[in-house]
């Protein structure tokens, strides 16, 4: 019997409901992802099921590591069918993992695989999956067209020459998001440095001082609203909230441009400033700011030196959230220049202050993030947002990935929101209304994402349905 | 068929049996709200549903907010029946809000209506509630009677002329309970000097110098326990622990007084001496002390200025709490004057933490505050103090509220209580033995906190049952 | 009927088969406890149920305490049967705390005794188990055999005189562990220099600077190994990881030897420096080093003052713990100087970025700790540990006790992950494949532990199976 039946996840008669008559025919609007835009410009056909599932998973590399599994298996350069080989021994060690839940309905989905997949299953599922990538189906526009996805957004660095969609034709939106992280790196001046020359050419202009410097990131801010951006995004230990005037974040830049790099207290005063000089471009433009809050990165400084980052050695911070981040929103709001925004947070102790906190401001407490993207901490997400506001209100489940093979990830939050709110209605803590209830559940799958991002999505977006690949539990 | 039912919340025949076996007939005591006392006096009758139901509710303000109401309908100038149909048209989008629990709770026990709130049912609601709200049941007086209030008790400034039912005959006991915040206003002249000047005048005395000062503290609470006042009351981030003589307090106090702002390390020095005067005061008189930790007040600078505080725009810190709150309860310790003590908070991820430090002295954990007055925010109290000390001594619930809808609070709290025990005792986790269980559950939800207080109560409380106004589940 | 019965905490056939088929028979590994190493070679006979089971165990006072038991029957000295009687009027009192399901599971276990504990089976309770506390199987050997106890670690002070059983032909391997907290004792420089005189009698050496006090040291650690110690163990606030070169700490000592108390940042820095010593000690010969992070201890000042320490008024801090956490196990990464290790917190809210944190150097989050060590907080350490990291791999569960009566504990966790797992089976979201789920429960209860410690295991040990003493739920 296949592991990933119809109902997976939903425990009740009223959580099955919910989700195969409300949520499952949603399409997806990805509005936060690390694909990489030229994989889809180019309509990328993957080799084999190494380069599509395993190729820059961070989240397998750990599992593998913890299961003692060789550097070189993972980051390292054995050869991709024995990295699949490894990945399949350490499958079965993932119980209770996201991993191991991930893993069977990727297979599911994508191949209409109903195996389990471990050392015995792994050849067989390496033969099968390798021919169908052959296809058209599971080549990148194929898959974000099965999948339903009306629109995505990337992540992309200012300097970067993003893609979108727009002018295309093509039926899935794509369009750039804006995250300039590397414009705070004033303790880091080589690298801040060559991130500069390189703004210079992506802006077409001479950064002679900090006012051009500004200038320039307004100028590719243009550009990526231009291309259709509404999103940016930071990627910060925590806010930062000190007093920093424009000479003073001026001469803090200058000096990191000459090659001496700020002190930890000179960082935060120039990251005070541009962080309100990024709410104000946001709010001029009617964009929305994410905030990925709290993540512990690179851990590991031999595995930097060697391998570089995001292969895995990351993990969650406990840094104070709050203060700083009262203070940033509260001073944007006195500017008249808070943007709508998304907090994120890696660390789940930080659920229900943030929660809270997004009360304050009407802004959002996003999905769960990273560590966090799982059933019990969905769960915990949900609940926090729902005591502390308006879980009716929310803009719902992204990928945040770096994988094509993630788009069930959208499946398998809906089925975990369908089980809270089906286990509600039993218990009699939600009226047995499923106009009303199921009404919210396709809000928070598409519809409030669509409304509140406020994207330039082109085409008939709300004829677009999924019709996933193969096995699909539902016919739509 | 009600949403609102006999069952409501208790999911197994044990939580049943418990429920209404053990905790619906119990009394209240509701030792801390904030009613006001004049209200009480003078037995005053609301002219509609928006006076006793909106008007000044900061949790539907909130609400209203995140779901795009103009502030006009919430603190603003909006007509009465139109704030209400703006609420009402809110509530469908409050679904898993404890909102949307304590709504319907609240038609249902005060007006017996069983309807969902929304935009189409609002108008007869309207009405059929206003046309009850006429009759003296339905006076402020009546509901107290009705709901088996034997005792409650108000929250005061020591400059207020506070009301005690003491002499009144009034059946149910009113007190008031003793809240110093504005003593430590160092940080604030203006406001600082104001309240000492009002202070001056509700103790009868002159001020002259920080000696004085103190003695007009202590005269007010002399003053208070004689109207029967048992508690006092500290909003606070959180403790304050730092070495501080008399003399070094009393320049704080006078630098302040003389229009000099304290700085935060003298604030926070003068605040340690302070909280020390304080404990001595109630531990001398038998008085227990309840501190509300970690509440991050007016986030919103605009809003504050606009509209000023306790409208909504409030969230959880995420200050440390232990070392300060440790050093504090072991000075009060060596100094034999440790009160009974409650300590509330408002992060839940202080529940742990806080739950195992009361048992370092014997103290009370109490009841979930604030954002977390909802039923997972009130299962994770329950089980951290389950789990780090006696449950059995709890002295449960309090409404905390500024409204005379509240008082189903109780009925609430009870249910959830009883859910927990009964899932206990269906799981074989507590003995099937209902006198056990359930005396601790009448014990919970009344007389630990009438042993443990200590008020004044007179007439005889022990008689005094609730008589639920509409549609009460059990019969009495 | 038996509170509790064979299926105790058991709520699903696919719990009950893990645990009965499974886990039940599994030895025990207790890699950390305290028991005195005298009183197992000793072969102790306990005269009284005071002995064993009250004797020393600060949870019961903690529970007594906070029920309004004086201290006499805690740390006084009231006659035995008195304490016990105290103890027995409160056990009703602590019903939904650990303490009320270990008391009763231990009463059945050791002697067979179904009747819940109070006031009046008290006196029969007493007599029955002190009869059978005087036959060889409740000596300590006895029930070390009865519980299929293969190999148990001590904690042991580097200046202790430390038991091992090899060469004793004894069933139940008994080792040392190695805790040198008092060697970081420079803030109080008396106890310091009492520690290092000793130290120098256990050495056999003369400590006449730092170095040959590091020396002293490793001199004890090669001692400890020679008898078969393979963990140490380190009970610290949060981590440290100043820098600190080997002549500034050895300053610091010189100085806290002549007298003089270290700093709180020359403290920081000496343990720095320190603690990286022991991680390099425990890297060079294979050990697992144990990090114990964030207990509050000694609370209250009066009562240290009069009974000492691990007396029951201790709870949870709230440090950040991860920075320093992080860079300490950088550090040794770098050096090439990471041993195995686990990390234990006290704090739940610290849970999830522990589990995280062992994810980037593939150590292991330790089971649930102290107040932890019930059943939410063993899910709450389950759960992250399964979401962040691999379960599979998890070492399991230890007793961490000062009482022979605490070896139900291991059955006691075994039964809530079988619990946990066999829920996720019923629920679909682990596959019901017994072999795969139920060896991963054997792992946990023994293998894991046994490959990963890699204890000098003497003996037949796999042969060895518990045979519970009494009422034994299973056949074996």
């Amino acid at each position: 019997m296949s592991f990933i039946t119809d109902d997976f996840l939903l425990s009740t008669p009223a959580a099955r409901r919910l989700y195969h008559e409300y949520a499952a025919a949603e399409p997806i609007l990805d509005y936060h992802c690390h694909l990489p835009p030229r994989d889809i410009a180019e309509n990328r056909m993957f080799a084999n099921l190494y380069e599509i599932w395993l190729e820059g998973d961070h989240y397998k590399w750990r599992a593998m590591r913890a299961n003692g599994v060789d550097e070189s298996y993972c980051t390292g350069d054995a050869p991709p069918r024995d990295k699949f080989l490894a990945w399949a021994r350490t499958v079965p060690c993932t119980l209770r993992n996201p991993l191991y839940h991930w893993t069977h309905l990727e297979l599911k989905r994508y191949f209409g695989i109903d195996d389990l997949l471990d050392e015995k299953t792994a050849p067989r599922i390496w033969d099968e999956a390798n021919a169908l990538l052959a296809t058209d189906d599971l080549r990148t526009q194929g898959i974000l067209r099965s999948f339903g996805v009306v629109a995505l957004c990337t992540t992309d660095d200012p300097t970067d020459t993003p893609w979108t969609s727009q002018g295309t034709g093509f039926p899935t939106n794509v369009f750039p998001a804006f995250r300039p992280d590397k414009a705070l790196n004033v303790r880091n001046p080589e690298a801040f440095r060559a991130w500069i020359d390189r703004l210079e050419a992506a802006a077409d202009t001479t950064i002679g001082n900090f006012s051009s410097f500004l200038d320039a990131i307004r100028k590719r801010h243009d550009h990526f609203h231009s291309l259709g951006a509404r999103l940016s995004d930071h990627g910060i230990n925590h806010c930062f909230a000190e007093p920093c005037s424009e000479a003073e974040a001026a001469a803090i830049f200058d000096q990191a441009r000459d090659g001496r790099a700020a002190s930890p207290e000179d960082h935060a005063r120039y990251a005070s400033f541009m962080m309100l000089f990024f709410g104000h471009l946001d709010a001029e433009k009617g964009w929305t700011k994410q905030l990925h809050l709290g993540a512990y990165r690179n851990a590991s400084t031999r595995m930097l030196e060697r391998a570089g980052s995001d292969i895995g050695f990351d993990s969650m911070g406990d840094w104070p959230q709050i203060n700083a981040l009262g203070a940033y929103l509260d001073r944007l709001s006195r500017e008249n220049a808070l943007p709508k925004m998304i907090l994120y947070n890696v660390n789940p102790r930080d659920n229900y202050p943030l929660a809270s906190m997004c009360g304050n401001f009407q802004i959002q407490f996003g999905s769960a993030w990273w560590f966090l993207d799982q059933k019990e901490g969905m769960e915990l997400q949900i609940n926090a947002l729902s005591n502390c506001g308006l879980l009716s209100r929310f803009i719902g489940m992204l990928t945040d990935s770096r994988s094509f093979m993630s788009y069930p990830r959208h499946e398998y939050f809906r089925r975990v929101l369908c089980n809270l709110l089906g286990r509600d209605i039993e218990n009699g803590e939600l009226p047995s209304d499923y106009e009303l209830v199921g009404g919210m559940v396709r809000n928070i799958c598409y519809s409030n994402a669509l409304n509140y991002l406020n994207l330039p999505i082109q085409n008939s977006s709300t004829a677009m349905r999924p019709s996933v690949l193969k096995s699909s539990p539902v016919a739509f």
